[in-house]
């Protein structure tokens, strides 16, 4: 497999009394863990697991949607929030241009430009439609419940912009749907307005959804290779479904942080080396945060447990948040992304040679300035006792994209069952939820909004300016 | 002033036992860090202060400069990495277009378009040159010191280029450097070259030199007002001058995160509530992880103190990281960053009215759809005992910016006193700077090598895949 997890700098013979021993690791339960992980698979709770096998006919669907609409449309719109725009971002920050859509559409092999519109910043869309023409965008609103706030209301301001632009007869090419197949608003609302649906099966969470319709849309509409995303996804399962933790990498990874949380290391950082993968490191923050954020156990007791994801980038971060990793306080597990070989190489020129602080540059590539600055940083934080670990890709590609978000994936998954705890719901954003339902006078909140006046309540004295 | 710090829900009688109060505060030794504070401005080691005072000649320079060569220049492209790169992101993404880039050149006041190359990473570089015409650029050369790997090797790079394609003696005009007067290579080459240059005064450190010509020459390059910045900065001055903590939001912000780094809050999320104000998080970390995580304190006592900050968006991260905040571990301190008014209204059409789920949304504003998701994300923090704050502003303008990072950067000097450490050094960054060095073979560094070689190696044994 062409992704590897190195995880020598979390042992404690190379990092010292901060890190942890093969035996710390072996005692942990991963059998129970591995059980429960099979159990879930096969009683259909994580049905996230089957997406790499059962897309067949999907991604045909979607590969010939994306060829019948794309020479009619300069702009794919992505109206979701959370998982639905994390991963697509993601993807397409790591597969494409970095500058995709300031290309020429020729320059972007026909594909339309990306973009997504997650929050709900009224800022964010009045300026978005002075940048496009509606009349060329398609509009993809992704929510599985269809009753997301934010992209609903998203979606009634465009319908409703679309209705005014084109008539109300001729808006349906530019609406596609990307919600559950029974339950919920939007599948209705799609039924009744004539437009493209793709169906987000009902056992797949937003955090897990990546690798569904959610995430394979907007990916092959930029020409994305969603085939081979799904196969690089489909050899990662093989090797993390082994229930040997040092033959399992999802398993190794999420044992480790275990550990590392058990050793009070609440703060994970995601730092790739590589712009391309800087979007990876926000849907880990998500996946991470609220699968593993909780406040009961299995058995309900209160535990209040979960790491903070932290995002970095090498080498940039190097100048904003390694001093803090490097001399801190020990609460940190830190994982590089690390790419073997990137798809450019850039020389630097043999100039300066009498200045000693830059001649030592010229003649050496960007490539090999940041790889020896990686391992340069592995070593400091080394030096300085401060457990790390390297996830390295071969190349930044479709296929190993899939494994990388697979495994992620799994060790999520993992984690929360040596936890004890569900990985998988997020009763936590509900309280926000009913209190904004309640403070704009949707039917059946009024005791909510009872409750909230009389509970919260700022007093003047404590506010300055 | 129209930046505020309401931090009622930091005392306890409003958030519970992880809240403070008011005595807890006030029994901090306030004056003596103030008295520091001062004793520190007056001995110009805190040169930054006198930033919003000193400049009035350098913001006619800057100006002058900027009215002269922005109609020949396509493109402004900041080299510039930390401090460099992050202020003047931040400041655009505040003040101009969400996608001022993709602008035509007349909607963006006949300024140029503005990139910033902040990593080595050699894609982007090698990427970015498909997209700019490289004749059309200016580019702005910025350390301090002149040996920044990172953005000395990328103007190497450029300049060669840029020989290669305009002719050796006809270089000049593409280069505008920002560096120390005196000190390093930088200012020798840009005088050899015949480069403009503007300086950096010796007294400001990177993560404090946005409102330098650091800051000031990117955003008056791209039409922002600087003169009101610096007078933002300077009323905000004479706010958080004052030693009582009571009427200076910026030592309260300090002395409330002191408190409850104290307790075991050792990450502080920045949550800006609009898109404009998402890469202040960025700026802000910087300035709070490298100038709060050190080894040592004053005294030279081992401490490895330091809170680690966090980005996070509204409401986009509700969907994100609020499961982690409401429900995860007692760790954190949650600073909303909030904006009166935005800029843009957009209004909800009343569709859907027999759909309960959405009906509510019809007819109301996305402004007040965001600011009350706001206020519940706030009332859910407190209901679960979460401390968290809010700094808002009337508005989102070049004064009110000024204001905030100005307020920022004086909390930050400030809880570095309480901390009693030396919130303007970064000994942390050397040793994988040192490493770097040495594995690159600059001359002085084979002992480095030599250590580097002998001490760190690493297990084929605990490397999966």
């Amino acid at each position: 497999m062409a992704v590897k997890l190195d995880y020598n700098n979390m042992i404690d013979k190379v990092v010292g009394s901060e890190g942890f021993s093969l035996e710390d690791i072996l005692t942990l339960d991963i059998r129970t863990a591995h059980e429960k992980m099979e159990q879930k698979r096969k009683d259909n709770l994580t049905d996230w697991r089957d997406l790499p096998y059962n897309q067949k006919d999907v991604v045909k669907e979607i590969k010939d949607y994306v060829s019948a609409v794309k020479e009619d449309i300069d702009a794919f719109v992505v109206l979701g929030i959370g998982g639905s725009a994390l991963g697509p971002i993601a993807l397409q920050q790591a597969i494409n241009h970095p500058y995709y859509n300031e290309l020429p559409k020729d320059k972007r092999g026909g594909y339309p430009k990306l973009y997504v519109l997650d929050n709900v910043d009224p800022e964010r869309l009045s300026y978005f439609f002075e940048i496009v023409d509606i009349k060329k965008c398609l509009f993809n609103c992704v929510s599985k419940s269809g009753e997301t706030s934010e992209t609903m209301s998203q979606f009634m301001i465009i319908k409703s912009l679309l209705e005014k632009e084109l008539g109300k007869g001729n808006i349906s090419k530019h609406i596609v749907c990307t919600t559950d197949k029974e339950k919920g608003n939007l599948i209705n609302i799609a039924k009744e307005g004539g437009y493209k649906v793709f169906y987000i099966p009902s056992g797949v969470g937003g955090r897990f959804s990546e690798l569904s319709p959610v995430g394979l849309l907007p990916a092959a509409m930029c020409g994305i290779d969603i085939k081979k995303l799904l196969t690089g996804a489909e050899d990662m399962d093989k090797i993390v479904s082994n229930p040997d933790v040092q033959k399992n990498p999802a398993y190794m990874y999420g044992a480790l942080h275990y550990l590392a949380m058990e050793k009070g290391k609440n703060i994970s950082v995601m730092m790739p080396y590589a712009d391309s993968l800087k979007y990876i490191s926000d849907w880990y923050a998500q996946l991470w945060a609220e699968s593993l954020g909780k406040k009961y156990d299995n058995e309900g007791n209160t535990v209040f447990v979960g790491q903070t994801p932290v995002k970095a980038l090498g080498v940039t971060d190097q100048h904003s948040q390694i001093q803090l990793y490097v001399q801190g306080p020990l609460d940190k597990v830190i994982v590089f992304l690390s790419i073997d070989e990137f798809r450019r190489i850039v020389e630097i020129p043999k100039i300066y040679e009498d200045i000693p602080s830059l001649g030592f540059l010229g003649g050496i590539t960007q490539n090999k300035l940041l790889k020896t600055e990686e391992y340069a940083t592995e070593y400091a934080l080394v030096s300085n006792g401060r457990p790390n670990m390297t996830i390295s890709l071969e190349k930044v590609d479709e296929y190993n994209m899939g494994a990388l978000l697979y495994m992620l994936e799994v060790a999520t998954g993992f984690i929360g069952e040596l936890m004890n705890i569900d990985a998988y719901d997020q009763h936590g954003v509900e309280e926000g939820k009913d209190a904004t339902y309640a403070l704009l006078n949707r039917p059946g909140y009024d005791e909510k909004r009872e409750q909230l006046r009389k509970t919260y309540q700022k007093d003047s004295m404590y506010t300055i300016g």
